[in-house]
């Protein structure tokens, strides 16, 4: 995938929302239960309802780990269903991986290779040789952990390094990594004070912006202060979506959640043009 | 596992090495390329060869999602064999997760439940809601990033945020958490000149401390500035172990490598007492 396709996926379709596959077994609907996959079938239920509304899902790997070997054979599944089907949405991991050298090429190859996704979440604190070996792929881009949106944000997000807070260092200096026009940045929604600070120093990278919703971050705001001429943003609703009903009808309720979300996003991508 | 038992572990063993399974399926033996799972009849055979002269094993998970769910499948299958063979011995997964809320409960599930290791290793970047999940488990442990052996770690974990560098900050805040007596650090052998200062803020806890050997770190030097009344010290050999040979004999070679690090240790054990 290149900014070029997913700026023209974002152009098309009005929408520049990222649906979080976060399909937790426990809250699944029960019905899909007795299926050979219940979360690939949970995530193929929602991909065929929504995958007209959004340009990205992303899948955390946490909910998938957390069934062993099964679960990832169901990311796997997921991944390729999306690539096949709808070549023009990205696939965009949340592992948060971090880690240095060889090891951070084995992750690497398990994901942009074995998995065959386009985007990574990437965590900044082991620094340089942590974060280039995910770069060096083409056409496969890392996000990286800026100023997420939990609580946890303000233990060392914010502190302040001279004048400046530790989060503004970490896109700095990852602004100076071989490859760094393959970055983005995870920027929290509840944050958005923030993006204009931020679009001083990353005025054109995409940033990757979770807690619009349950969350409470206003995605007015955020586009206000985030939204660049070729959009620049992936807005991401999680539980929101796909969880939105547990009954047989899942997949239309989620479908009507996406497109509440992608409607104000047309709304204010008409009033940008 | 609790800290009595590996402390014991570590006096009966005269030993406070852990072995790095590292277990890249480009680097092992090519004879062992046709056997049905050969990273498990890999780590098998290591642990047959080291068992005696080690407190800890710790894969690092990159190596096996490389591989897909079979990795996973080998993973889970070389953690059972540690844990059934020999109870006493600590499995470490080194995973570097970090996330949040329900999200880290998740991995902690995959790590602490699913996989059932003893102690994980988490970043820090995210704060406390980051961490917290995964201190919740009783005689489990969670092996927090601090100082890492990696060149990158000068790009954040040096920042001076007032009159402490951050990776000081880290662990003095992670001491407020709940359950903190669980925690554990990651302290590179590279950086054994802050071990000191490192120990006036953690007299106590135990640090998991990787790049000796190979990567330049002295095993003197950190016991003399890292070592405390309980050891307090585990250290890691991965490469230069499981990779001393990748002949036949690659087991009888990693045993000479664990066992000139183990005398090394039982030396150092002997002049402190």
């Amino acid at each position: 995938m290149t900014i070029k396709s997913l700026v023209s996926e974002i152009r098309k379709k009005q929408s520049f929302l990222c649906i979080g596959l976060d399909s937790d077994i426990d809250k699944i609907p029960p019905h899909l239960l007795s299926k050979e996959d219940p979360v690939f079938a949970f995530n193929k239920a929602i991909i065929d309802a929504t995958h007209d509304l959004c340009v990205a899902y992303k899948p955390n790997t946490a909910f998938y780990e957390a069934l062993g070997s099964k679960g990832w054979e169901s990311l796997k599944k997921t991944i390729s269903y999306i690539r096949t089907r709808h070549p023009g949405i990205m696939t965009l991991v949340d592992a948060k991986r971090g880690d240095i050298g060889n090891t951070a090429t084995q992750y690497a190859r398990a994901f942009f290779g074995e998995l065959g996704c386009d985007a990574l979440t990437v965590a900044p604190y082991m620094g340089r040789d942590s974060v280039e070996p995910f770069l060096e792929f083409e056409n496969k881009f890392v996000v990286l952990l800026a100023l997420t949106s939990n609580h946890g944000a303000t233990d060392f997000q914010f502190s302040r390094i001279g004048q400046e807070p530790l989060f503004r260092e970490v896109i700095k200096k990852a602004l100076t990594y071989k490859n760094a026009e393959r970055l983005m940045f995870v920027v929290g929604a509840t944050k958005a004070e923030y993006l204009k600070d931020i679009r001083e120093i990353i005025p054109d990278h995409f940033l990757l912006v979770p807690g619009v919703g349950a969350q409470g971050g206003s995605l007015e705001e955020v586009c206000t202060y985030g939204m660049t001429k070729n959009v620049g943003l992936l807005i991401n609703s999680s539980r929101g979506i796909i969880f939105a009903s547990n009954r047989p009808y899942f997949a239309d309720s989620a479908r009507i959640k996406a497109k509440e979300l992608q409607g104000q996003m047309a709304g204010i991508l008409a009033k940008k043009e």
